[in-house]
């Protein structure tokens, strides 16, 4: 099967080490793939890439559609990288689900972030974004760290559930708010806001800067309500014009309190752990159905039993009894 | 194991199918709990419950918090239940995920729904909502369905990834907006949009009329340039006032028809099966996971590997490689 596809996982993970882009994005590729000979491949890459005990943040941010998450990353990333900072930043193409199209036309955005060659950006189809965040998230991080990536921005779309997967997945979590969209602190968005260590008000400029620093006011009071973080970090309301490039050291001044705080006391390294852990067993449970559904005695007892479920002769419930005997 | 909680799965069963109410929550409980000996008895309970060939309609209701989901499903519930029709509601009792606290007071919701005779409600805390709706609901739709139920309500909140997952539950799906939220169309919302059957604009009463019929046309004109459902059915737009009880016998009309044209052109039929095989797969998977980790032999493996993870000896992805060798 290697030969096929001619890859070395060994020489690719050699590549990646040193920073290789093509390497990189080939192995992404093959953690995203569903043909099983891809999948041992990317397994044997992941496994071969040993841990490096580097120092990397994990940020993800949000944001309701038109709270301009994509200037906001476009302008927060050149900041970065003007420092130095080796950036990769996960992207999701934003596409509906019935007709599969882009809508926004992602390829012309972040057109100065991606000419930089400190900075490697990788989109990914929204439809791999099952339950939330993408499935192969954790995989994509882990191999642009392997690949010399020190900070790594991990993009969500909408308020909702995949945000959750998000905090799961990241060091930080980086709320982009506007002024006036009047979706502050309702109803199940309280759950998007207690999570987040930093909330920006993005588009202070122009008329709205008087808005957005009422915004910013009005968040800094309700935070108080909330109950202390397990992180012990307070977490912050920062303002920013992202077309301006205005407000982006205070932001990076406020990720880096936040790491020094939680490398203190340990939280940083205590979350990740939690983190790998629930990761490790997503894993497990991806390989258990993998080696079940290879079996052809469960193939053959399944497709019977899909028949009859077509025909109307069981339930779900009942054909769900019948296979687990096979496990 | 049963003799310890005294329940008699032949005999639940029996009372289910009789519409006894304690029996039918017993059932739901179960099949909600994360207890092995719970989780055996629910499986009995749901495979013996043979198939009945009833008519039934699932609807699921969606929209953003403050369109006034809850007076809704009040309203058109009470509709409902006048009509004569079993109705069972499933609705989502809204929590936050860090305080675990309820914000909108559920216990106070649905008054005068819930105490029709007729009427089945059943509030899931949210935080079993993992990866979009709850991870029980088909197993609640089968049960309340073998209770004799003839209409479930679905409700989800917010607007997101968890519509979604309910759509891939239902066979037709509501979503309710008011006049000037100003989130029409925008974004990933296109597709919430794409997979509704039927818009409706609620709170069209009082000083809103004017404002609600306009959002009507606005979404009707927008809705012509949307592609043509696999089901054929044109998405209808309408109008009600949930707490004047206005515009219910619309909506159940728009509903019958959809039923109608559906099952004359098997949609109906496909979309169901279809939908069962997903959950077939999905059962398949909990079961994978819970056979795997009852064995001594992986337990012990998977403690040493979080220890070496913990230690920062070894990525993930080594770890997943080790304990797969065990399946």
């Amino acid at each position: 099967m290697e030969t096929k596809r001619n890859i070395d996982p060994n020489e690719i993970c050699d590549k990646i080490k040193k920073g290789n882009i093509t390497a990189l994005s080939k192995a992404i590729t093959l953690s995203e793939s569903n043909i099983e000979s891809d999948k041992i491949l990317s397994n044997k890459i992941l496994s071969n890439l040993k841990l490096d005990k580097k120092d990397t943040i994990r940020i993800g941010i949000t944001g309701v559609p038109g709270a301009g998450k994509s200037t906001f990353i476009e302008s927060f990333g050149n900041y970065l990288s003007d420092l130095g900072i080796k950036l990769a930043v996960l992207t999701i193409d934003p596409s509906s689900r019935s007709t599969k199209g882009s809508i926004l036309g992602d390829k012309t955005r972040m057109e100065t972030l991606s000419a930089k060659k400190n900075v490697f950006i990788r989109p990914s189809p929204a439809s791999n974004f099952q339950g939330g965040v993408g499935k192969n998230t954790p995989e994509t991080i882990f191999l642009c760290e392997s690949a010399g990536y020190e900070v790594i921005l991990i993009e969500t779309v909408g308020v909702g559930q995949n945000e959750i997967s998000v905090a799961d997945m990241v060091d930080f979590f980086l709320l982009l708010k506007i002024a006036g969209s009047g979706d502050e602190l309702q109803g199940i968005k309280r759950g998007i806001i207690e999570m987040s260590d930093l909330i920006v008000i993005n588009k202070c400029d122009g008329d709205n800067i008087e808005e957005s620093i009422k915004a910013k006011n009005e968040f800094k009071l309700a935070l108080q309500l909330f109950p202390n973080k397990k992180s012990n970090w307070k977490p912050e309301v920062l303002t920013c014009s992202s077309i301006n490039n205005e407000g982006l050291d205070n932001i990076w001044n406020s990720i880096n309190q936040y790491i020094y705080l939680t490398k203190k006391n340990n939280y940083f390294f205590e979350n990740r752990i939690k983190q790998s852990k629930s990761n490790l067993l997503k894993v497990i449970d991806e390989s258990l159905r993998m080696s079940f559904f290879k079996r052809k005695s469960v193939n053959n007892k399944l497709e019977k039993l899909i028949q009859q479920i077509e025909d109307q002769e069981i339930s779900v419930f009942e054909a769900s009894q019948k296979i687990i005997s096979e496990i």
